[in-house]
């Protein structure tokens, strides 16, 4: 029999190889077509999710002492779906007694299980793609990329990192010294991979499985069955992927509850209670900069986290003014400004830049921004597209609250056709240096800033001190004399942004490609870690060693 | 010119090839012999050392705001080097001074000059000797293998691991994807390695240079500049090293402040107020398991540690009894058990082992290893040879009050012809298992435990059961059952002790052989950290990305 390992070998090993090169590759198609995934596919995909909603999850053999379930779409009405519920005892005592089978697997049989379970995941985009839509918010091109094929390769990503992690310790090897003249002295050496604990994968609201599959994958290949907290709005998409791991430990041999899922309604503490907990020994996290540093400072295993930020874009001028505004209108307005790559705050000379169009005053930057905005999203269907709706009340608030914090330059309105309480597009606000309390703090969500700096210099060097200070993610610089590109590029590398220079065409700050661009890096407040580098797998695991003579006559 | 990276290329190249297979690999010749290291050598550095002695220890542009140094050799006298002294935040102005430079250099810049300096330490290797020996007590033969060459060893492993985990990530790629029928979409990306901060590495007493140069090697490899604070009674093998390391580093043009020395008095809590500092972004500490937990819960930057722990020794059979005795006796004598890796505990069926020699009654097997001692140990000079002096006061302290712990096997004798205060062959008791106060405690120094189990899987659950609660970083197993020693295997490894099965002949499993064996496993209360693998490097330093578009024409 061909194990997964076998079958599934050319994908790790293209992931393989294009980390290395960081040239573009894409594992899954990112294009819902039903070419490519099957004629019949999209309809199987809603009419999945939608068998799903209103009724029991089902989790067989999972540990249950209850029920949970109150998400609610941010396109209207609740989904109905409860998913088992048990305490922290019960889901740590599950994992423990499903911990010695899974440690005990080799690492290839691991990933290769891994390997066949992104490409399961990968036939089950169209469903993924309609839960997290209506979990998030995200429209569905968003949903089905980001929550399908690209999550799925940041798994992948993950996978990838982790088993080269293992496999450059060998199983065996023969060690043979020479001391003096005498017979050579040969030893066996023997290392296996020892996991670390149980490992327990917090989710978001916004990115469910893209945030949450790189912590999933890496912990499960290293050995350490896994404890899927999602958030309590948005269970569904990992609920899925919970279910389908379970389906496929089970097929082969494994104990399912390698793979568990403790889903709470809000206002649960479930998260908290687990990271206090001495068998779990690796938590991944990505949410808020409170509970981020609360689990820095308290969960007894190691924490990785992307955490708040707020992400800066530096402008000192430009060759292409209008590519400029039309790439910024779309960073700022795709999905609302919810994503922890979104530009929240523009610096801007004070008195202007210059383009290919000629001298432009702040102000005339600050409205080129804004009409950019105003044409992208004129077509309603095309900002319901493009914007999405907004996951949290909470984001609702939030703009509703902000637009006393500067001038406006634009206002937000909601989408026409959408629920006004759950749709916006971007307020943008002018505002000056000093108010640093304004934008010196991440406002999630479709809000603004242009900050009127100095000069160029200023501009870049208010960015950098905002990434020292509260993080960022993603930071932009637009300029045209090449000494403040190479400034930029060494200051923002200091702080730990990832830079991008120029962007006026199809690609924006907010976009990360798998196997190409690093997510965050780990080295400013934004977050601990990156994903994926050595230093997100390494630690997932250890090494032990069994080394005996062998006698010389074998050697 | 030709590079240092370019000239030692091989040098790195072959022990990262070492690391990979883990067959044996020598990168500095073990033997002090004249043959290799110069026929004046020997002669050349003891006068160097010499020249060290009651004068001060010149380190030019190093911030020093008085002087300090109160080493005392275990073999006599005191040495009367005074060191330059500096605060902490006089040091960490000069780390921080010092930073920009070092981590501007490209990775290639800074391990070939690391490699410069491994190989310049190596011609050192006797003047290394003669400090290690006389500030660690360990006998000329040890001091030069494992402060000479085999630290050197550990720290090339260390540079080949940080380089490989920074070479990772390419300087550069262009990336380039086909949307749709239009022009493909090409991005310049560039990578930077960023290093993390300022490094500290506090030194041990007993291996100053081995323990020490792996954390020293990673850190600066990785761009941290790093202060090195030494344990009070073993600063000059570090202050050697920093010393080669600023001319080299002055030499190359970099600012020599790159590597500090934080040299301090019995008493001092230099190490503390260091750690406490936000600047220090990265510690790796040997020593006692309190110091370590502090460090664990109070340093504000990452700690890798190797604490305290119990090592034990499973006795179930053997086919060699002769060999199993000769073998244990060289482990509980070498440097007077003063080795993190030196066995302190022997789980013996109580109803004794069968053996080539026939059955062993538990007496026997205690009276065997006893006889072994007094057998290696009978020469005086070669005793000394073997034991070398104790380091500390507190260890003869140890030796006093540990004799009325168990029913007294062997006892402990000072080595004709040294200080009675410096020097005790092991005291070797016998225990019951239920005297688990006694023995489940680390006891540095020459003092041994026979502890009677019931019977085999007993002593095995015994010896696993004290590694998880207290850690150890060696364990041993003597078996003829097949079926035994793959238990040990699988249960050590979770526990993540290294384990040697039926040494008999010239392998001890004190031994660690770089490039091979790996040190620790950093999965049990005998430290976080594993002496080399890829955990140990991956958080030294973060990648921070810039990408651009470039122009159709010139994709």
């Amino acid at each position: 029999m061909t194990s997964f390992f076998d079958t599934h070998r050319k994908l790790l090993d293209e992931a393989l190889a294009a980390t290395r090169t960081r040239e573009f590759h894409s594992a899954f198609p990112e294009i819902p077509s039903g070419k490519i995934y099957g004629e019949t596919a999209k309809d199987d995909g809603l009419a999945a999710y939608e068998a799903r909603l209103n009724a029991a999850f089902s989790l067989p053999g999972h540990p249950s002492e209850g029920e949970a379930g109150a998400e609610i779409s941010p396109y209207g009405g609740a989904l109905g779906t409860k998913y088992p519920e048990a305490s922290a005892d019960t889901l740590i005592a599950a994992a423990q007694a499903a911990k010695p089978g899974w440690a005990a697997a080799t690492p290839e049989e691991r990933v290769g299980l891994l390997l066949e379970l992104l490409v399961r995941l990968n036939k089950r985009s169209f469903e993924i793609a309609n839960a997290v839509m209506n979990t998030t918010g995200q429209a569905f091109p968003m949903a089905f990329q980001a929550g399908g094929p690209h999550a799925q390769e940041r798994g992948l990503e993950a996978l990838a990192y982790a088993y080269e992690a293992m496999a450059r310790t060998p199983a065996a090897a023969q060690w043979t010294k020479q001391e003096g003249k005498g017979e050579p002295i040969t030893m066996r050496k023997r290392w296996r991979v020892v996991p670390r604990g149980i490992a327990l994968m917090i989710g978001c609201n916004t990115f469910p499985t893209w945030n949450g599959y790189p912590g999933l994958f890496a912990s499960l290949a290293t050995g350490n069955p896994t404890i899927v907290k999602p958030h309590p709005m948005a269970i569904l998409p990992l609920a899925i992927t919970v279910q389908m791991a379970r389906e496929l430990l089970s097929e082969a041999g494994y104990d399912p509850n390698v793979v568990l899922l403790a889903a709470e309604e809000p206002g649960g503490e479930i998260a908290k209670e687990l990271a206090l907990r001495e068998e779990i020994a690796l938590v991944d996290y990505t949410g808020s900069g409170t509970f981020g540093r609360w689990l820095r400072e308290n969960a007894k295993g190691r924490v990785f986290t992307e955490e708040s930020g707020v992400n800066p874009v530096v402008v000192t001028g430009t060759d292409d003014f209008k590519g400029l505004c039309r790439n910024l209108a779309f960073s700022l307005s795709l999905y609302s400004g919810q994503m922890c790559t979104s530009p929240q705050n523009v610096f801007v000379p004070k008195g202007g830049i210059e383009t290919d169009e000629g001298h432009k005053s702040f102000d005339e930057v600050a409205q080129g921004i804004a009409v950019g905005i105003d044409k992208l999203l004129g077509d309603p269907a095309r900002a319901g597209a493009v914007c999405g709706a907004l996951a949290a009340d909470a984001t609702r608030e939030r703009i509703d609250a902000a637009k006393d914090l500067g001038r406006v330059i634009r206002a937000s309105t909601p989408i026409e056709g959408m629920d006004p309480q759950r749709s916006a597009t971007p307020l943008l606000m002018a505002v000056e240096a000093k108010d640093r309390d304004v934008y010196m703090e991440e406002r999630f969500g479709p809000i603004g800033f242009v900050v009127a700096a100095e000069d160029a210099h200023d501009a870049l060097r208010l960015a950098v001190e905002g990434v020292r200070e509260k993080g960022a993610i993603t930071a932009a610089i637009y300029a045209t004399d090449e000494a403040i590109l190479d400034e930029a590029e060494a200051r923002f590398a200091e702080v730990g942004a990832n830079l991008s220079c120029n962007l006026t065409g199809g690609i924006y700050v907010n976009q990360s490609a798998a196997f190409s661009d690093y997510h965050a890096t780990g080295a400013n407040p934004a977050g601990n870690a990156c994903l994926t580098d050595y230093a997100f797998v390494a630690e997932r695991f250890r090494v032990a060693a069994a080394r005996r003579p062998v006698a010389s006559a074998a050697a």
